[in-house]
């Protein structure tokens, strides 16, 4: 499997993706899974990609080897059509493989998040499946998560807003990649993080996080320690009725279905006369 | 869907189920997960269900319909023989929908966490499969999880220990079902809580919490904000190689293969000659 998030803030844009890969637990390998299109001064393009790493690779390759003078990411007006590109090399791998993939029982599953920027036109971030459409990161929805998503989700929902800045956008991934990596083998280091600044129309920042990472070691350790000292600070429910009613949770009182939990009860059979 | 989480901790059992039901985002409806099988002085055992309504509902039904006085959970010599009542209901549901179910397209999908005490044992806890087979909880792996259960997942992992007393395990029980309230609309309140203490052989303590209960509104308002002020605490990301190391995700030195991010190279064509 696979962890992606990325994060469209007004200041730019967050990827992070894992290395992990496997075709069942013993079959483990790395792949890394960020792939960037620039040119500097005119765009700058991050693919991530989770699923059938055959359909991602193929994805990929067919839009690197593309260099179309009419019709490429590299002459794209815009990510919109940026965006239909990569979802039209979407739908060529599955004409080529996906008779094949279902005589073999396998589903057809592909999953991309595809972000960046055209001179002259704003940053953009998209998520485009497995039938080659996308949707695109708005205000109100301004991340999107492929692969694993669902245990680096909270964090996210809580603290990611496009007036985020960048830093603590990428803080905000590290911590979702490492609730995700404790709870989950298959995602793993090391992980690609990309850093885009809005307007800038290069790679700003960039690096390869494995286990000698002192930042990420730092987010592990103090992410966990701190989470449980916050949880030693709440106070424990009580059961007391003459405890404080603020943190009480006294069975209630009222006298409805809801009161008591759903009982079944043991019924005695008669004894024969 | 739904979300159950159960602990087997030294101090006894922790169950939390929530109450959302759906067929499709257009028929969200309330359905109690949890039910309890109570002889005072002689067993406790809890069952919560997920999957499919129909089949858990049926499933259910048959347990609490069973009288036997031979071969039922009222008469289980422990909570081995209890677990594999329960499996064998499981499978006579199956015996009964799979075919008419596999027709319709329908997966027959249940899955259940059951557990308890029978007089004369020690406390046990079980995650029971559609195939009606079992697994138990160890100290090792003191929890189960059943539905919508990966964002909840991090949390439980940080903190549940066997040691953990039952008032910090229901404590965490909620944090991690509000985690998932959160981010994912198919589970709902209102939540039924229940705290059994080993060796008391009688249900210690119960309640159903709706958006009404003071100690889940804490937690919800608490956990939130103390998790964003830790957040927000942690040092953030610095590219600068002139920052303390210690925090800085400078790119690598290393001229190795990972330092860099996969990229795509334009090729312009050559002109013809």
């Amino acid at each position: 499997m696979t962890y992606c998030v990325a994060m469209r803030l007004d200041a730019g844009l967050v990827f992070l993706s894992d290395s992990r890969t496997n075709a069942g637990v013993d079959a483990i390998s790395t792949a890394r899974k960020m792939t960037v299109f620039e040119e500097p001064g005119d765009r700058v393009m991050v693919l991530m990609t989770a699923g059938n790493l055959a359909i991602s690779q193929s994805v990929r390759q067919i839009l690197i080897e593309d260099h179309d003078e009419k019709r490429s990411l590299w002459t794209a007006r815009d990510m919109f059509e940026a965006a239909s590109i990569v979802g039209e090399a979407v739908r060529q791998v599955h004409r080529r493989d996906a008779n094949a993939l279902r005589d073999a029982g396998i589903e057809f599953n592909v999953s991309l998040i595809f972000g960046g920027q055209v001179r002259g036109e704003r940053v953009r971030l998209f998520n485009i499946y497995a039938a080659g459409n996308f949707v695109e990161a708005t205000p109100e929805n301004c991340y999107f998560q492929i692969g694993e998503a669902k245990y680096g989700k909270p964090i996210v929902d809580r603290v990611v807003h496009p007036s985020l800045p960048l830093a603590e956008g990428a803080k905000c991934a590290l911590i979702s990649m490492d609730s995700t990596l404790k709870s989950n083998i298959s995602v793993g280091l090391p992980l690609d993080l990309l850093v885009y600044e809005a307007d800038s129309l290069q790679v700003n920042h960039f690096v390869n996080i494995d286990e000698r990472n002192a930042y990420f070691r730092m987010i592990r350790d103090t992410w966990g320690h701190r989470l449980r000292q916050v949880f030693g600070e709440i106070h424990n429910p009580e059961w007391d009725p003459a405890a404080p009613a603020e943190f009480s949770l006294a069975r209630s009182g009222e006298a409805d279905r809801w009161a008591q939990p759903v009982r079944a009860r043991r019924v005695h059979p008669r004894k024969p006369d």
